[in-house]
C-alpha cells in the first residue's frame, strides 16, 4: 500500500493499493463517522460489484448511506445531472458536514467534484478512481468540470477532495483499450519530467496490464508527480501547461472525430508529432523519438493517421487565439524524460506543424 | 468618492460615489480593454437607463460589448438562468480572459458572481450594485449563490470581483420600501460593531433616504466592516456569522410567510426580538432595545407581528440541527453598537424564544 499527501490548504491522503475497498472503512472512517454519505457511480462499475463492497464496509460507520447509479458515458458528465445530484442532496437535507463518494471512472469523479464544490457553497467529496486514467490524473488535482453542447470542461471548479482511495484490484474488469488510454497518460509523465520511469518503462519486460503487480507503484510515482506540478500551479496558470504534453493536438483530434478517437489514442498521436518536432528542430535526438514510438506501440496506441488535413486541426488548435494574440505556449520534449515549455508565434507554430503532420505517416513506420 | 480595497488573494476595490457609471470607464478601463464584456441587469435597471450609460462609456474601450437583460425578481436567481448565460459565454466564444458585469441588485450580483465563478472554472467579473442592499451588502464578500425549489442559495461559491463600482446615484429610482430593506442591514453594521455609526443613526435629524448626499460615506463605514470581518473568515467558519444578527428569525419569517415579509423586515424583526433577548438575559440595559425600535420605527421595518407559534418559527430556525448537535450560535448584543456569538442549548434557546416571542407585540410599543 501507498500513500500520499497533497499539501493544499486543507491537505488530503491518497491511499494506493489493492482490495482497498473491501476495508474503506478503515481509511475513510474519519470523513464519514456521524455523516450522512451519498455514493454517486454508475452502471458498468456497479455491475462488478465495487458499490455493494463499498457500501457494506461503511455502512455501520456513518449516520446514512444512499447511493445513485447513473448511466455510463462521458454523455452524463452534464448540468442536467449536476442538478439532478444537487436535489437529491437537498431533499434529503444533506448539509455542509455531510459527504459524497465518487466511485467511478473520470466522468464520475469530474461530475460528483464539480456538484461538491457548488453544494452550499462547498461539501467534502471522496475519489474513489475505478480506471488507470482517473486513479493516475483526473482524481488527483483539483479540477472538476462537466460538458456542455458548446464543448467539453466548459463549467467547473477547482475542488479537492478530502481523500483518495485508489484500489487497483477495480481496475480488472476494465475493458483494455480503456486501461490503454490511460498508460498513454502514464508515457506523458514519464515523457515530462521522469526519465528513470521512462526507462523503465522502455525496458520492461512485458508492457504494464491491469493486473500487474507493480500497479500501485506506478501509480504512486505519476500522483506524486502530478502534485507537485498541481502544488507549483495550482490554478493552472502556468506549469501544469507541461500537462497538456500531445494534448494541444490530441484535444484537436478528438473534436474532429466527434469522439471516434480517443482521449488516450489522441493524446498519443499528439505526443508522436509534437516529439518529432522536437528532433527535427534539433531540440532532441532521434532516438528519443523512436522510442516513444515503439512504446505508444506496445500499448496499441497509435491508431491510424485520420485524413484531416493540417488546416482543419490548425482551425481546432488555435481556436480563435488569432483574434487576440500572436504567441501560444507549446509543449516539447526537450531530453529524454524531460519536456519545456516554448512560447511560440502563431505562424511559426503553423508552419512547422503543417510540415510535420505531413510527414507523419511517414515517420510512423520507424 | 470613496474608495476601499479588499485584500484577498487577488486584491480588488471598491469605487463608491455618485454618477460613476458616466464615467465608468474611468475606473474600469483595465478591466475590459481587449475583452469581451458582457454586461447582465434586469428590465426595472435597464428601464431607467443605467445599462444605456454604461454601454456608451464603456463600448469603444473594449474588444465588444454585449448585455442580456433578464426580467427582475428573486425567482431569476436560478440555475436555468445560470445555464442561460454559460451557452451564451460559450457561443460568444468567451475565454478567461473575459469579463461579465452584474448591474443590479443582490439578485443580478449573486446570479452574475455564481456563473462567472463556473465558466471555465472561473471568470472574472464586476459588480454594479444598484439597491443600498448590493451596495452594502451583497456585493462585497465574494459569496455568489442560486435558489433551487428546496431552498434560497443553497448552490454556489465564493468567488470575488475584479472591483465594485458603486454608483448611489442609481438608488434614485428604488422604490422606497426596497431601500428602507437595506437600512435594516445598515442598522444591522451598526448594532454589531460600530457604537458610533449607531449613535449617528440615532441621532440624525432625518432618516437616511436615497437623496442622502452622505451616502458614499455611509456605504463607505458598511463596506469597510463587512470587508473586516471577510477578511477574518473569508470561508464561512466562525466569525463571520455575526452578519447574521437578526437573520436567524429573518430567514424563518421569509420562509414561513413565503416571503411576503421581505428580507429586511424579517431581519428587523429578528434584531427586536434578540435584541430584547439580551435584554432578558441582562446582557444589555433597556436603553439599547429601546433605541433599536425607535430607530426601526424610523425606517418603518418593524411590521405588524405575524401570526406564527414560536413552535412553527422555532422548527423552522433549528431545521434539522436536532438529529445531530445540541447547541447552536447565536448573535446576541453585548453592548451599545457591538454584538457576541454565543454558543447555546438547543433546549435553552427554545425557552428562550417562546417567551420572547409571546411577549413581542408588547414590548413593540417602547
Ligand atoms: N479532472 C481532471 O483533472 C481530469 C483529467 C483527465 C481527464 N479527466 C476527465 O476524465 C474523463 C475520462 O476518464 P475515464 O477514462 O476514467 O472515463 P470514464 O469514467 O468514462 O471510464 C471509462 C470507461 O470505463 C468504464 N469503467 C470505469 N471503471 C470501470 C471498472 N472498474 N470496470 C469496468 N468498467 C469501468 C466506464 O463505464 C467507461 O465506459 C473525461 O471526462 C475527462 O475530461 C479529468
Ligand atoms: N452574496 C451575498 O453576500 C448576499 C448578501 C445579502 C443578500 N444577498 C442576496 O441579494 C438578494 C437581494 O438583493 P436586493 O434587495 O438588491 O434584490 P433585487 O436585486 O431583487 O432588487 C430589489 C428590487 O429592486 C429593483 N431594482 C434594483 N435596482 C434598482 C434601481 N436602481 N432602480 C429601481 N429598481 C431597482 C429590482 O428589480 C427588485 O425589484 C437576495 O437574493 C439575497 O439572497 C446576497
Ligand atoms: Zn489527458
Ligand atoms: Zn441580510
Amino acid at each position: 500500500m501507498e500513500r500520499i499527501t497533497v499539501q493544499v490548504n486543507k491537505p488530503y491522503d491518497i491511499v494506493i493499493g489493492k482490495n482497498l475497498i473491501d476495508n474503506a472503512v478503515k481509511y475513510l472512517s474519519q470523513f464519514i463517522q456521524k455523516r450522512k454519505v451519498l455514493i454517486i457511480t454508475e452502471d458498468n462499475v456497479n455491475k462488478h460489484g465495487y458499490l455493494d463492497k463499498l457500501k457494506y464496509s461503511l455502512e455501520n460507520h456513518c449516520e446514512n448511506i444512499e447511493f445513485l447509479s447513473l448511466p455510463p458515458g462521458e454523455a452524463q458528465k452534464n448540468l442536467k445531472n449536476v442538478e439532478l445530484i444537487i436535489r437529491y442532496l437537498a431533499d434529503a437535507h444533506f448539509t455542509r458536514d455531510d459527504v459524497l463518494i465518487a466511485l467511478g471512472g473520470g466522468v464520475i469523479g469530474d461530475l460528483v467534484g464539480f456538484t461538491a464544490s457548488i453544494y452550499l457553497r462547498g461539501i467534502a467529496y471522496i475519489q474513489v478512481p475505478t480506471t488507470f486514467l482517473a486513479a493516475i490524473d483526473s482524481s488527483v488535482g483539483g479540477k472538476t468540470a462537466v460538458d456542455i453542447t458548446q464543448g467539453k470542461n466548459l463549467v467547473g471548479a477547482f475542488h479537492h477532495p478530502v481523500c483518495v482511495l485508489c484500489d487497483t484490484s477495480t481496475f480488472q474488469s476494465l475493458p483494455t483499450d480503456i486501461f490503454e488510454d490511460g498508460c498513454s497518460e502514464l508515457i506523458k509523465y514519464a515523457m515530462i519530467m521522469n526519465p528513470k520511469l521512462l526507462k523503465e518503462l522502455i525496458e520492461r519486460e512485458q508492457p504494464l496490464n491491469k493486473e500487474s503487480s507493480d500497479l500501485p507503484e506506478i501509480i504512486y510515482e505519476c500522483v506524486k508527480m502530478k502534485r507537485d506540478i498541481v502544488l507549483k500551479d495550482e490554478f493552472d496558470q502556468g506549469l501544469r501547461q507541461l500537462l497538456n504534453f500531445g494534448h494541444t493536438l490530441g484535444h484537436a483530434l478528438e473534436q474532429r472525430s466527434q469522439y471516434r478517437i480517443s482521449h488516450g489514442r489522441g493524446v498519443a498521436m499528439g505526443m508522436a508529432v509534437f516529439t518529432k518536432m522536437a528532433v527535427t528542430q534539433q531540440l532532441i535526438h532521434k532516438d528519443i523519438y523512436t522510442s516513444l514510438i515503439q512504446l505508444l506501440s506496445e500499448y496499441h496506441l497509435l491508431s491510424e493517421k485520420p485524413s484531416y488535413t493540417s488546416d482543419q486541426l490548425i482551425n481546432i488548435m488555435l481556436n480563435d487565439k488569432k483574434r487576440r494574440t500572436h504567441q501560444m505556449t507549446t509543449v516539447l520534449p526537450n531530453e529524454f524524460g524531460q519536456c519545456r515549455l516554448h512560447v511560440i508565434d502563431l505562424n511559426t507554430f503553423q508552419q512547422n506543424f503543417e510540415k510535420e503532420w505531413e510527414q507523419y505517416e511517414v515517420h510512423q513506420r520507424y
